[in-house]
């Protein structure tokens, strides 16, 4: 791949991180058209590179990287055929050229429906939507104004897909679900899958009907091949702006609220309400039924069993508060010794009380 | 999503929980019809709601729900415009309206081959077969009467499906891969990946050939994005009446019994066997060719290193039984407390020792 | 499912296994065509076995395989309508049966593609695909010779895919992507999601952009519904050979080595990097940011907060090497023993004061 930015698209770009500053404040001459983007010791001639930690500096000099994007007070001058950008902040700036090439590279698709999509008749379908080869629309669904579907995207009877959302190829959206504005599902995301819920009736297990439905709400996002169950009745609910990573389960019933972050490969169990702005790390699992506070962060494996109140960072399995956890972690691994010292006791005690001529024998030892 | 029930089609369906009853168990006017199923405090005035923990006795009072499904013992007069249906179970008595719900909102499709359908001519159908949009079917495979296909859904070479299968979009069952009756896969579920197994030659892995299938027998449901491999050879199987949860992975030639349970993002290395009614808790771990035995559960996030005797509740990582294990957790969180212990008892030695002018320094402490 | 071998076919194919041997190393009359592969004990008479590990020895005498591979110095005499093969190693004559029967069952879809492909005209195919039913390859794509797509796979914008790959049914190769010779991926499995990073920016999680691609080198093997993400800006990278299982999650800029293998359910959060046959075990999970040193191991649901030096074992969440972890594993059982050994110190403490009119009370007891 090849992002391909010439020296004058790139300075347009960080031309905000620019501005009010001398012409002078680029340095060197213009060399070839850029090809990508690299670390300073990873860079090669057709890359930009970037000092956004100062512990790099030392690559400066040596990096291969024919752009970098330098901060103002920086001192140095580039060698032949390279360029120094100096800017306020050389990450915000790496960010927006980024930005600038995600744009070009990833355009959002244009309008237009593909010949093969299959749309019920009796669903709505708003101005300006990109659907892609081999979507399938069904019955009574509802699709807002520029919303993109990429190939083999299924939409279920009677859901209900926001505007300006981007779903990539073969995401769900099952039956009776709803998303919100720009909504962004990754490719396989499934939206809607039925509950897990069982009563056991003469040794086997019957399912109990999940007539609920998903809700996500505006600019949330939900990663590669993750699933949200329907509610068991009423909703699975999403808070707006919370982003949930790849291979993520979230169970029928829980709800989140705004702006959580679900890293990948995280679960919650049914009926789990975490508060807004609450984080789980990767693989981290929250049992049915619980409260996590607002703002609480629970760490990566934890497996928490229990309410958490807000602000707090849970880590371990079953979890502990933060600093609870890190003294048992380290007073863990000083268990050997720990023994060592109870045998120290008990020999001096027994030597005590020979010297004494106690005969206090039954006592254990190591 | 709106479920529309009269109170009239409520009452014929709670109709079994109130038989033998007599009429005055509903006391209240016919309010709107209803749209939706909430908890007590959650509903609102086009809501179903009931009593079915006595712990949520206080929120009766103040319900908006229009329906109000309560015990025979209930002693209440409902508001105006509101009606209250005495039942002899209103958790049952809910659970019959679920069911008569999610019968009307998600109907088994109606039989019929959609025209995209791609089916190889060798392939042998069933009565009554639902094939949804853009299902493949390939060579050889069978597929049992009344059996539903919806959209994407992949057959591979000389499957056999059993009757009344009902698989969700996108639902995959490889090659040689036999179902039972009345299965549900899920949306994105796999059903006969390669095994995973590897020899090393040079220092290279090289793939041992996978030539068995996956057998899922009578009942069994497999939930979304889950991952079941075929076995190195003869077969991995998924007993009658399990049910597997989004999301989890069992390894080839691993064999569960009848009726287990495996929870969300739990996984089987490979050859281990479950006996009947063993359930696997979310994010829980077996290790392979191992042995779990009836009715065992393993915790959530648990580790199962060794084989696990019948009805056992093992946890931790690696497995303790429960006991063991919650006596343990308990301990470890007294661990700062025991430090302290011990540092006290070895100062008082010191101190006995200096008291009688013993030298013995040489002990370290904390 | 049936394999379908003669003995006649069996003999040539274990022919490197018995060459330069007598002929007299058959015994037995021939039976029917063997149908399948079982264990020594789990064989029916249509069923082909083997004697792989000593400690079965005793299933020989009773197993009902019609057919049964030993090694040359075991001395038996097969029962009426049995073979007993003799071979220089059993289960290697195993393998190569499997092999042989592997490539009969499973044989590499012939070239041709299929019609409902829909394949940008600006994309470039080698010679001697099998594009498979309604797949979708989008522009600039280029894919190598003898590279087989099965149904439903997509191939994204400007995506390189290279020779003799063989893609099973809906994998997704995302925009700009690059594959090696020789990649396997398995159902389900999504190359080049959008790695998942975010600065909050007035308490709303702002996405950063994401610009970089996924290689897949040689040989690499991707199990199924398994997802790795795009970088943030250059490569995620995984290394020539690597096998990847089934649901495992990589994160935006990892790096693997060569050989290494990643075992279903583990995940590496963003930018951390294995070295050459690091070894990930089921469920393992790995912080971002860190470097696993060369030929170590992760053991199953291990957590990995800090960097691995090269050819350690690591278990235990946070990781600890492997012998630390397993003698923390031993003592920790051994808590309910240690507390009562403090108990008996104090008591015998308490007891020896109060013989010398020791008044030291204040000190707290279990």
């Amino acid at each position: 791949m090849d992002i391909s930015l010439s020296l004058k698209e790139i300075e347009l770009i960080v031309l905000p991180e620019r501005r009010a500053l001398g012409a002078d404040l680029i340095e060197g001459s213009v060399p070839v058209v850029i090809s990508g983007v690299a670390a300073l010791d990873d860079a090669g001639p057709a890359d930009l590179s970037f000092l956004g930690n100062r512990k790099y500096t030392p690559f400066v000099a040596t990096t291969a990287a024919s752009v970098v994007l330098l901060p103002l007070d920086y001192e140095a001058t580039p060698k032949p055929r390279q360029v120094f950008l100096f800017v306020k902040d050389p990450s915000s700036a790496l960010a927006r050229i980024c930005e600038s090439v995600e744009k070009k590279l990833w355009p959002r698709p244009a309008p237009g429906t593909h010949p093969t999509a299959i749309i019920d008749p009796s669903a709505k379908l708003g101005a300006n939507l990109h659907i892609g080869p081999y979507c399938v629309i069904e019955a009574d669904a509802d699709i807002g104004d520029n919303t993109v579907l990429e190939a083999f995207c299924h939409i279920g009877r009677g859901a209900r897909v926001g505007r300006d959302n981007w779903f990539k190829p073969r995401v769900s959206v099952a039956e009776y679900c709803v998303t919100g504005d720009r909504v962004k599902l990754f490719i396989g995301a499934v939206i809607g899958g039925e509950g897990f819920g069982f009563e056991t009736v003469d040794g086997a297990h019957r399912k109990i009907a999940q007539i609920g439905n998903v809700v996500l709400e505006d600019d949330v996002e939900v990663g590669a091949n993750s699933t949200i169950d329907r509610a068991r009745f009423a909703t699975t609910r999403i808070g707006a702006g919370t982003k949930i990573d790849n291979l993520v389960q979230v169970g029928h019933n829980c709800r989140t609220g705004r702006h959580c972050i679900l890293v990948s490969q995280s679960g919650m169990a049914g009926s789990t309400i975490l508060e807004d702005y609450v984080m789980l790390a990767g693989q981290a699992g929250l049992a049915g039924h619980l409260r996590i506070g607002r703002g609480s962060q629970i760490a990566a494996q934890c497996g928490v069993m229990s309410d958490v109140p807000p602000g707090v960072v849970m880590m371990d399995s079953p979890a502990l508060p933060l600093q609870t956890a890190k003294r048992l972690i380290i007073l863990r691994r000083r268990l050997p010794e720990l023994f060592k010292r109870v045998s120290a006791l008990e020999s001096r005690m027994d030597a005590a009380k020979s010297d004494g001529g106690n005969q206090d024998t039954a006592i254990k030892k190591e």
